[in-house]
């Protein structure tokens, strides 16, 4: 198996769900990647080590996801010299925007890439194009995918138009 | 001067006019602090040692301010295992919403104690309190305070029954 | 039985099940604890003799949790001079929000140590570690706690090293 | 003078230039009130005094403004049987979200009637619509000021047709 | 049966569950009262004809609820003297805030005192305080209610003591 | 069958069910529509061909629902030069406030009719007003349908008072 | 003068400024119209005589700009039978949120077309729009606005490049 | 000077002053961009021509601020198959909630790096990080300026030390 380009990071496992969205994009882009259950508030010591260390062992793009009181995208960009994105969890209480705010609003100097809240798969696209920007192979993969995404619309617009919204 | 027990903390020398409230209220109960200027994001080594640090030289609680992706009072809490006081700072697009969640909405293990938005006053009286679960001299101190309090607004009172509400 | 240092009260018995999780990290930690159910609304002058005599009968910390305007906290801290932890409480209209702002918002002068929305477990580990301040044994419990959390992310990440996210 | 029959009480003197508007309606009706500065926070025992007190020296309805974590309308309801109208004060951080809560969002059993945020002069009105169901000559005095206020709109509406809009 | 002094109106009969509440508590205070289906938005020559003449047909208190847009409880304060309580429904979409912006921000002039969103039992309880002004026997009732609701908590809490948490 | 006038637009055939109650009023009053699910994001070529069309096609409203980041309306508005209605659609993370805020808040210059969230029955309630500017027969309809309105609601009433609540 | 067929509506003329921008535009594009004062609270029954007179008095939309719990608009599409185009005016402590929700989330039935906080041009721009669909010649206006509103944006960009961001 | 591989475009020459911080950033790191005041709303065509030929034209991200019913970063990101970073710009009423919904949750499928409210600075760093995902120059420049980041910081504290916060 390839080296992994992109490192998939939450910090707890009930976020699996939501996170293997964007395995499976990145599997479809064949992007390898790896995918860890690190704590910044649990573990302090191993996420120390693990955003350290992620450029040595050639990560490119850092996907983190977190819910709540969100610390670990942030935390990731002040340790990563490359892309963050961060992906906000949706949140039992305050429905995410905890989690937005968490992540969105780094202050100047550190900044994260925020994604919709779970917007899983567009992190794994926003990966993808970032890897892009020197791998033409990605370009066009890209350019399929789009085109794969506008004739889906369209073959379902046809369909309506054919049996009505009543069939539908 | 005593060994601080007490530690103030900040990410930014901006954040110094609404902090010093609380160097203020603890210089007030005769507790002896230290105030410094350490951000997680831009200097995240410095900050892990002093959070590391914070109780082998002795502090007995920290209060942190911050704003916006407010990082600095939950990761202090991973870090340094007595109370962690946070001030959410007011910011100036979201009003300090931002700030709030990401320091209060913290997940289940790592407390901090959140205080309101720019409280820094009621932050220190926070940690006088916790001080005087074992200091009498702290809590007659604080009792002696409340009466204060309460002394003043009578002041107010009687002076409004004397004067009226247009003279006032 | 020993005499409780922290004081857990609730405005409703419905709060009870919420409210127990405080309970469970108290007799982990294995730090005596009272329980009641007292409302600052329903019965104020029961409120007013339990906040003022509890310094008197020994507690050392009230951890207080309400819902919708709740009052409960902010007036256990005009009441009783130690520290008192607020568990603002998920309310059915709004969320929470309105349970937040009214514990979290006190004006200058009286603290309330205000946790995350249903954030009863660390109201209780935040008690934990006020009394740890003047009390080594529950400092070394903290520490091993500490790091009971951290080997479990560990396992939690091993496991999905070791069978990938489709099999976890 | 005559006996107070409204109290407008508030926390803090610097609620008066806001609050002093309940006063300039109640004079203008003719409604005998007095006008106290008691904080439920500060001076929890005064003010248990002064809201049981309130029925027996002759109080029909309580106007309580309090800004931010605001508990004295609340606990005024919980402390005199009578019509107890809450005015959440506009604050600094939160724009009186905060305060607006605080005061209605009370649980079953304890009414405030809460009137919009810094709606000191529709909290007046509302005093003396409640007392005029069963005082003829207030209520006569209201559809009165209801005429005037049609009035007003009237003639500033006849005079912009007359000048038209640039002009006005 | 004796003439309502209470209306209870609402813009449709899905509010009825909701609103019955109130019907229920004046119903234990043995308060007359009518309850009507009435819309602002889709009959508004019926409601007009309804609040203009609500007074001389005996009418102390309005009690209005609505959701959304809810215009009902203003417009009944436009048109009728006395006081009218807003009840701010629950909306599937903006949980009520959109109804309680509605009623509570009423421009100065027009007075609605409003509750809690859904607060419909205590917007009955405040038509009873409002009515106890010059009703000694209800104001005697309302003392009684409270003593009523003060036992009860402390039997909650008496068997708590009894039985423990994990019994209750 | 008769040339569209109106059309009926979303980025989805999962906005069916919600859009179709829009298709279900103007079936009521007669007015010709077509109904397209097209997507300004995945086939931004075919969705400008179509918006820029529409005036020549004989559309004189387009109907527009969308949710999240809905940019559907808006770009109708900046390519089609008659009237577009916006409808807000419910979002499973922000409620559609991330809907609404989208479609409502745009700049000067291009002007998008908003309604409620999911408001599509009054969507197309105002396309018909606004068709009825020029037609009087519509202007009947919409007057018959008021009409209907009215009656429903005074049936409801009607048993209501004939009833009672509890038999409702 | 022409015979005006667009009434501009608002409760206070405080509101002057704001809704003035309507009546510029409508003047650009030789739109006759009319504009008053008129309070749906504080003079009910002018305003009821004003909303039913108006389609009889040829008005053929109405733009209705209200704040706070904002009543007018919905009020008036009660009353009109044809369009109602509600702009929320901007609040001193809610920022409009309080307007914008009391217009645009109207109950099934009786739409009202929202436009942005304080949008009041792009109000008049939609009423327009609306009469453009009968009106070829309005609709040739609207289409050379649009071509200008282009050149304009065209005309700064050729600036900035010619001269540089930090020269413009 | 070297062909653009950054994209700065804004809706509006307002927009300049915020939008310009992220030239100076590109400038301070050598990144040769371009800056341009496209409106997606009030000029389709021309918008549509520059997003579909930026890849063309060598652009490898584009940087897109706007406010309000903020379209052009989501436009965007449809037109052009590399990143689109978004910057949600402060507006007046809503305090740029508006801006930051409308870019931020995207649709699956069309991914925008969003970064805070007016993070102009974060979001030309964040396209020099993914510029240096394959460009070894530009991460040296980038690790070099996270020391001069930390350094700042460092000095600050020092003099905080030295001087004391009342001389600070």
């Amino acid at each position: 198996m390839e080296k992994p380009v992109v490192g998939i990071v939450m910090g707890s496992d009930s976020d699996l769900p939501v996170m293997s969205k964007a395995a499976a994009i990145l599997e479809e882009f064949g992007v390898p990647y790896e995918m860890r259950v690190i704590s910044a508030h649990r573990e302090p010591d191993v996420f120390f080590e693990y955003a350290k260390g992620a450029e040595a062992r050639g990560l490119k793009v850092i996907i983190a996801g977190a819910g709540m009181a969100a610390h670990l995208p942030g935390m990731c960009a002040a340790l990563f010299p490359l892309p963050v994105i961060g992906v906000p969890l949706y949140s039992k209480t305050l429905g995410g925007e905890d989690s937005l705010y968490s992540i969105l609003q780094m202050p100047s100097g550190i900044p994260v890439a925020t994604v919709a809240i779970d917007g899983t798969k567009n992190a794994a696209l926003l990966a993808v194009r970032m890897l892009a920007i020197s791998n033409p192979e990605l370009l066009e993969k890209l350019k399929a995918y789009a085109g794969k995404q506008c004739d889906a619309v369209q073959k379902k617009d046809a369909r309506l138009q054919e049996v009505g919204y009543k069939e539908y």
